[in-house]
């Protein structure tokens, strides 16, 4: 075990973190156009850092047509002939913050509480992300070489569907050429239990448009003859499930590939309290989802759809006595293996323009979609970053899956033919996407260790 | 017939109408409290002229609770002893002008276009109670004097429910005491045609919200497991109407007066084409509504239930990947004779609650309401004003419903004990409550003249 790198990253424990804070501070919303100058800046941040610990080759790469998109952030470092190659992706794009008013402390000034880093983006994934940088600076700085061939990719796109990584993956395959991915961007099951994330749901990310009359009437006047979009929307939402939670789409389930007996034996094996996850976490009265299947198996491993906003008509304080014209959905369906987009998002469509009621014209656009994936667990890099973390951590690690969508991992795989090792330090609780975001500052610590010691690993067990 | 006054306003139309222009610049938007100062700023306008064209105890008269309302303004004229007296009703706020891109001109910079005036408030209601001063000031100018005692009362609160005029009319009756209210806030029922409003729809004017989860929650990470709570709300709303578009709340149709036989024959033999409606009035595919019943009946007569928005979760551009721990549904019924908002709310609310999805908390809340109303066409202000209309439109008056709310007819004929004679100029395409609102300029000039000789009509036939 290289302990100069892993004593290295301790003694900079504190620099370390007033780093992430500095990073976190700039408010990178893909989403917000508001917000593009901040995402390009955090892209420029990030390379300067990456170019200070002795990475080469760093740049920005434009995205997007007339690069209209948020920029990738490349370096590489490739001195270690004969060792393998790895490609370590993270994003530094962020979720945006709103509701903005139930936040403790504000989203963009990174707030220390109980051990916690609370801010957008500390753990998804500006925290992760810069581990791996961290991680890098380590082992640069300590033995002036890394333990084998490293190229870094970073984007700023992320939440919005990761289109500019997916077109430079697919259209320049060779300039990210290597033997395996690093991701950090995923859970730990329990604090203290060192994991890997072996599969990711994919997604579908859709609005609904339903057009009544040809403008906003009084609901006086016209109450009673005039469509209402949002009643019919509503009509069309209420029938994609049944009560009990199924989806109604014909033919969603069919091409599903269920998880093995020994994969769902091990999910039972896992530590989950449904009840203590219900409160603790979800925090509503009772749990749903379709019936027939425990909580880890609705999450991961069947497809679900949920219904984010439904921008349109009068939504100040107040009365406006509006039958609105146009009333949108957004709305998502997570897909799981054997299932596709193109299909979904087809079969999706033919039912609402079958479900539209009279009166209204009803659209389905695709916003952006992403494959599920599934990852074998017997190849040489889960192997050795299994020896990682039982070593940081002490503990056996547990392969999960992840309800949420890493599009990127399956384009690895896609066009790179890459593995990827999903070795993430979030936490169950660490309210991704919703207020109060955090980041336990221990895992940020033990994650940088960790990598550290997978990357050491890996060198030590290629032939040299 | 008193051509003296009818001269005065003939001559005096193109500064009547820039005087409305300079009222419709003042963004009176009651419902927002960033307007809260204009709102005052129109009522102190009013109250200048008022002033000005000879109308005596001028004053503001502050509404709401440590005066948080918009205040009225109140002004009279009693020097015709033995002659009956008049309450002059009108509304100075308007509706918020959302959607703002609809607009072909901006709505608080009146534009005059093909005979029309362009403006939010142009008809609902600042024209239309506009008419009223500028008859008050031709009468006064020309003869020193009025042919009838009058009393004005103009709110700023119409738009959000009336809750101050209302407190008012309940708390202090005598202050308004008088024979008959004259209300300019419905309109004609085809271009040309002089018509009487002898009945009004009341309303409920609600929200439901529906909370799942404790937070806003990540839809990979939870979707399968907590419950949504726009889902949950939209199977509410699709619950509340079948698919013919018949209410469903248990009773809600039990208690309805229905109109006589003579006024249904009279509502047939009314021009009213319904494709040319659909087509040009209300731009759907089809009309929709309670089966067994024409557009009239549906829209005067029978009750009807309209979504607004709904408020919640993520509406901005592009993708965020959330479960909204909350959603709104902004929800009003429309009310017709022999029904009362009590009730109706009473029934509505136990129906919701009881369609509740599990997982869900729901709340249902009462915003604001106001009763149905029907006025008997035998009483001799409504002879009256149907003599004056003939006079100056050369036509036989029609008598018609509004599906539209006005509170405050209830509220004077409950507490003042006062029949409302309904006298509006608007048109069935004047986009009340809707972008590119207008009022037919000719129809704010005739208006003024209609209303001249009715009051003339009434002081002339009571004895002196």
């Amino acid at each position: 075990m290289s302990s100069a790198a892993i004593e290295f990253s301790r003694q900079n424990q504190s620099r370390f973190l007033d780093e992430l804070k500095a990073l976190l501070r700039i408010p990178s919303v893909s989403t917000l156009p508001e917000h593009k100058t901040d995402v390009r800046r955090a892209a420029e941040v990030l390379a300067a850092e990456l170019t200070r610990i002795g990475m080469e080759n760093v740049r920005l790469i434009e995205t997007g047509e007339g690069n209209s998109g948020h920029p990738l952030v490349y370096a590489d470092h490739l001195h270690a002939p004969g060792k393998p190659t790895a490609l370590l992706y993270g994003h530094y794009d962020v979720q945006p913050p709103d509701p903005l008013g139930e936040w403790l402390s504000p989203p963009f000034e990174p707030t220390e509480r109980n051990g916690n880093l609370y801010a957008r983006g500390a753990v998804d994934d500006k925290g992760q992300m810069y581990m791996h940088v961290k991680a890098l600076e380590s082992l640069l700085t300590t033995s002036g070489a890394l333990p084998l061939n490293v190229r870094v990719i970073l984007e700023g796109e992320e939440e919005v569907g990761g289109e500019g990584i997916a077109a430079y993956v697919a259209s320049q395959p060779a300039d990210l050429k290597a033997d395996f991915a690093l991701v950090s961007d995923t859970e730990m099951f329990a604090p203290g239990l060192p994991t890997l994330c072996v599969g990711l749901r994919g997604m579908i990310y859709t609005e609904i448009e339903a057009r009544g009359a040809k403008t906003d009437l009084h609901s006086g006047m016209y109450g009673g003859a005039a469509p209402n979009s949002f009643i019919a929307l509503s009509q069309i939402i209420a029938k994609l499930k049944d009560e009990s939670g199924r989806i109604l789409i014909p033919g969603i389930y069919d091409s599903i590939i269920p998880p093995s007996s020994e994969e769902l034996a091990a999910w039972k094996s896992l530590p989950f309290d449904e009840e203590h996850y219900r409160e603790t976490e979800v925090g509503s009265r009772q749990l749903v989802g379709e019936p027939g299947y425990s909580v880890l198996e609705r999450t991961w491993a069947r497809p679900t759809l949920d219904v984010h906003g439904m921008p349109g008509g009068f939504i100040g304080a107040g009365a406006k006595t509006v039958i609105p014209a146009q009333a949108t959905a957004k709305v998502s369906i997570r897909l799981v293996p054997g299932m596709t987009p193109t299909a979904t998002f087809a079969a999706y469509r033919d039912f609402i323009l079958h479900l539209a009621p009279p009166g209204v014209d009803v659209d389905v656009r695709l916003i952006h979609s992403g494959e599920p994936c599934l990852i074998p667990v017997d190849n040489p890099y889960i192997q050795a970053a299994t020896e990682a973390l039982h070593e940081v951590w002490s503990k056996e690690t547990v392969f999960i899956r992840s309800g949420g969508s890493i599009p990127i991992v399956g384009d690895f795989a896609r066009h790179l033919n890459l593995p990827s090792v999903m070795m993430g330090f979030g936490l169950p609780d660490d309210n991704l996407h919703a207020p109060n975001e955090k980041f336990l500052i221990a895992n940020f610590y033990q994650g940088i260790e960790s990598i550290i010691r997978f990357l050491e690993i890996v060198g030590e067990k290629a032939p040299s």
